[in-house]
């Protein structure tokens, strides 16, 4: 059911490192992005993949980790992602990529998350630092990077209180708390027979 | 599996507009945007829903359709969306809303497939008149609309050919043909050990 499956696709930030992820695997998951949805069938977007220890270093040096985490600079080493999916757009072929990378992304953490995996769209990105050592050309633009892994960590969803407060949050067993907005407050009308 | 769903959900434009479509199905599908991940987790989104006739052709009035499709001014009565979820973003909340309407919108669409619906995700929109009808407030900007229903016709993948061009057409069966970029074409570098 995809009800189960995007409740359990919840953004991870600390992984299994070891545990081995390759190219094929990547590749399946760009699969599912190159069959989204894209405005006017333009699919601007590109990708580049990574899953070697060196290379993620160097990608894992550009992001920043979990904004209201104030006193977690992210995930140690041994926690960190076995891979990344890169997203990028293609300035020569849209200069507006509208919500494009927001579906693929979901799509491609579904995939994700079907394989026992998780993933976490990161947009905090040190796009001059990662343009550099990915060699990205000038016509592509940084859009998201996807840290992707074996799930080292439990997430919970909750319901944001009456403080409005949507500020994720760690408990003392190290446990991710996400409050939600209730369903009565997203759904502003009706209209039914 | 995932796979199929993504690949069995293409943009929908025609549709058994008298099969019912009703509030809690539209429900159901905004809770799976509501558990689905947001920039910082904000949760800026808000929705109209609406599946009752009247109000369905004044949304309906308010699209355009199928942009490479000239001779095909949209679905004709009979053949038009059983119901819309209007995705709003609230300025109070954000005033960026990066990816998250294709976020959730993905999630809807794969959510609406598997219960053997369809849709489209329409961003061409008379915004305007849009606002005057369901008396949108100033501070929720219009995103998307998706359009869900029943489906009624067929839509084939193809690859891309040596020209490039992506323009969807319909033959004269009137299946719906969406030529995709392969694989390799939007992979554009791969570092693995």
């Amino acid at each position: 059911m995809i009800s189960d499956l995007v409740k359990a696709n919840r953004s991870c930030r600390r992984f299994y490192e070891d545990h081995p992820l390759d190219l094929k695997t990547l590749e399946a998951l760009v699969d599912l992005a190159r069959l989204s949805a894209s405005g006017g069938n333009l699919q601007p977007l590109k990708y580049i993949l990574a899953c070697e220890a060196r290379m993620n270093a160097e990608i894992f040096s550009c992001l920043a980790w979990a904004g209201y985490l104030k006193d977690w600079p992210g995930p140690e080493q041994g926690q960190r992602p076995a891979g990344y999916i890169v997203i990028l757009g293609d300035k020569n072929i849209s200069q507006d990529f509208g919500c494009d990378h927001g579906i693929v992304g979901q799509s491609m953490l579904l995939g994700a998350r079907e394989k026992g995996l998780a993933g976490c769209m990161l947009g905090s990105i040190n796009r001059k630092a990662l343009r550099k050592i990915l060699n990205i050309e000038s016509h592509l633009k940084i859009l998201l990077v996807l840290a992707i892994g074996k799930p080292k960590e439990e997430v919970v969803i909750e319901t944001v209180g009456a403080d409005g407060n949507i500020r994720y949050w760690r408990d003392a067993e190290a446990v991710h708390h996400v409050p939600k907005r209730p369903l009565q407050e997203i759904i502003v009308a009706s209209h039914a027979s």
